[in-house]
């Protein structure tokens, strides 16, 4: 396994290309429990995770919001009652690149601290 | 205009029925920018709110997330880089019921007030 959490986001230039689904397969396997979903052609490296009420959500959705900034990449946060779906994608190259792997990974870093 | 902000949520018991077609066009008309959204024919409230950065729209969403406890209703928050998209519904009921306008006036107040 690479220890994908120990990483750091690059600066994305955006003339880099998305990376290619034989990549994506692979990087797949370093974070377990996250799915790829394609929205409108772009791919996105999803998880949702499960709490026992709403603010423990939004607890949750604070530090991975926190963690954004600090690494200087967003994601998508879907919180609602019990539940946070976070997404992780690379807006300049409309697709996947192994920042966000190294982000799905740290966003798990988190959910097991918790 | 009904003054449907200075409302306060009612316990919905998931006996009464969601709110009819008439009453949800009467009562859009208090909550201007808020459109229904239909999901698996589940009726929505549903706005989105812009912000010039991530936390700008984190500390929105913290906001809803904080008038959610305190009304002991709670939505579906889509928080991401500039953009805030806030959903009310009544999972109960499987729809719209009154309690849902009031959330989303009063989520419009807290907007206007940033």
């Amino acid at each position: 396994m690479i220890n994908l959490a120990a990483g750091q986001c690059t600066a994305c230039r955006g003339d880099e290309p998305a990376l290619p689904d034989a990549e994506i397969e692979d990087l797949l396997f370093h974070v377990i429990g996250w799915q790829v979903l394609d929205v409108d052609g772009v791919k996105r490296l999803k998880r949702v995770f499960e709490f026992k009420n709403f603010m423990d959500a939004m607890a949750f959705t604070n530090k991975i919001a926190a963690l954004a900034e600090e690494q200087e990449h967003h994601p998508l946060i879907i919180s609602e009652w019990g539940r946070v779906c976070v997404q992780w994608w690379t807006h300049k190259i409309k697709g996947l690149h192994r920042n966000d792997f190294i982000m799905a990974a740290k966003t798990e870093e988190i959910f097991s601290s918790l």
